[in-house]
């Protein structure tokens, strides 16, 4: 078998020896003589994995005790949703960093539930660069941010200091690219199938005074406070995912951690935006240098019918995803943490040769 | 390897034939190069399980065309909120009919969101029987029963005639143990993690009227027409338990469909409780016969210490999962489509061979 370049925006490549070791054990579980997707979740071995998943989250991100950890299910979509129906209401209001399409699905939802604010936005702009100058109502509930934006290309590398106001972060398709100082935010949110595992499970991380925040009256299943109380198991959690990304949270452990994936993300970065800034304008990069995404690289070449012979091309020759669909920018390479050097060099092998041809 | 008796209520034992399917493809899914896992959901090859799967569904269950088909997260206990959600408030009510723990759980949540009556209960009686008798409000907007009763070992045979006003059933753990009339229904739900696959997905059936019917402003994921709009893609499903859930509906068609799982479901609910009939009161069902789950048969023991005994030393035996947690019957043994008539037989000689040496 010859494994291609999955260059997906999500679900995503992932660490193949994650897999293969889910291979292997996938129809006889650690012994047990069933498979883990037929395994109760109040089994002790279900409970290892889960606890397990956690932990390594809580130790990567060396998390304070006054951080909750959850597993929830239905992606950040649900998020959207579910922070403001936490948290607005009455005369409370948000401020909304726009920075891209997710930000805009993001403030639609707070708008249905409650009062939610744009406090900046390069919309104007193409969405070509991340807003430093902020207009922040200082009685706001939170801010809310989405560190990396998948479509336009752009990624915070700072975040905003927002005071008393607390932050909260989709960080979707850039959680555990680096380490980062998680007392900087009052939630952190991310669906797993872009930097984690795969689809089906919603990692969120919440401090203790939001938590104690949140409205008492919400559907059970709305309120944060019953997940945390029974360690995100008040219903059946989606097992399988969950075992799927503690196989790589354990593999970026054995790589040397959040540090070790930051080191190898930035010579990414550098090669592939490297090669591009001396294209001469035919690899185009509409997006600000400072605020350029390590995990999206999004671009235009001279033509859209070179697009599209590139998207087609790059499939052949086995980079897959290489599409994007954003209004203007239609080429896309996505490399979160499962994407190796090798590939991206590859990959600009097969740019530089495509340049070559129809340059 | 050696495969056990998986009796656990969910996740459940699955297929070995769906799961050996699976494990071949796992890292290169139909020679893409690449595991299911990381595929994009916007690619051709999982759109085709995705609409594989919801037409198999379609198919097995003879769905006529004013019902629709979805795929969601985060279980049935979402449901129980997202139902009331959707068509309850101001003045309206819904009536539910009380048979256990699950049922419970539902009526809380609509209790939380509007008015729900119980229009029918047997908690007097532990739950040991379906209610017949129903005190059913003429101008309720939904009748809401649980269709088995994985705690309390009960399962609806015949469902009630609500005349004008929609069924609505929690169908998590019996949906297609056999064929079922949907014109009977405006919604069934289920989680997948029962009789259909692992955790992560819950199936919703909802008739086209009572879909016009949903309140228009609510949050955009927890509205139904945003899932029927976008065919259940409004923003990533948990690809990979639909996969899984694909498989499992392909083994089920190959096995001759729903008519062919009543046949053999209703075989091992006859060699089960005839023998339990047979054991002068060892094996003690407290349920009505005409109401006894064929999916999850409870019982006690003549005391809890041979109770704890039975479960400990099945699992020595290789029969995993035979507690329960109800009040008063401690056994329980599920048996959904994957547990074949061969390995009820197997438990049948267990517990006969546990009679022998402790009645």
């Amino acid at each position: 078998m010859k494994r291609v370049h999955n260059y997906y925006p999500g679900p995503a490549a992932l660490p193949l020896e994650a897999l293969e070791y889910a291979q292997k054990e996938f129809i006889d579980f650690q012994g047990t003589g069933m498979s883990l997707l037929e395994t109760s979740h109040r089994s002790k071995e279900y409970e290892e994995v889960h606890d397990e998943s956690i932990a390594l989250i809580r130790q990567m991100l060396k998390l304070p005790d006054n951080y909750h950890v959850m597993w929830l299910q239905a992606g950040a979509s649900m998020q959207f949703a579910m922070i403001p129906m936490n948290l607005l209401g009455g005369d409370k209001s948000a401020d909304y960093i726009m920075t891209g399409f997710w930000s805009e699905r993001a403030v639609k939802e707070a708008g249905i539930l409650g009062n939610a604010r744009e406090a900046a936005s390069s919309a104007e702009d193409g969405y070509t660069y991340i807003p430093k100058k902020l207009d922040l109502d200082p009685n706001a509930e939170y801010v809310h941010v989405t560190s990396n934006n998948t479509i336009y290309g752009t990624q915070f590398f700072d975040f905003p200091d927002t005071g008393d106001v607390p932050l909260v972060a989709d960080m979707s398709s850039d959680i555990l690219w680096r380490y980062i100082d998680v007392n900087q935010f009052g939630i952190i949110y991310a669906g797993a199938h872009k930097n984690l595992g795969p689809s089906g499970a919603t990692l969120v991380i919440m401090r203790d005074d939001i938590l104690a925040k949140c409205k008492p009256d919400l559907p059970t299943m709305l309120k944060y406070s019953t997940h945390v109380e029974n360690n995100s198991m008040f219903n059946t959690p989606p097992t399988f995912t969950i075992y799927i990304v503690r196989n790589v949270l354990r593999w970026i452990q054995d790589k040397g951690g959040p540090d070790a994936m930051e080191k190898m993300n930035r010579r990414k970065g550098e090669i592939l935006y490297g090669f591009m800034d001396s294209s001469d304008g035919f690899y185009d990069c509409p997006i600000r240098k400072e605020d350029r995404s390590l995990m999206n690289v999004v671009f235009s070449l001279p033509s859209e019918e070179l697009e599209q012979k590139f998207v087609a091309q790059g499939r052949e020759q086995g980079f897959i995803g290489l599409g994007n669909r954003a209004p203007r920018w239609h080429c896309r390479i996505t490399m979160y943490n499962a994407i190796g050097i090798e590939s991206v060099e590859d990959l600009v092998g097969f740019m530089k040769d495509f340049m070559a041809r129809n340059g």
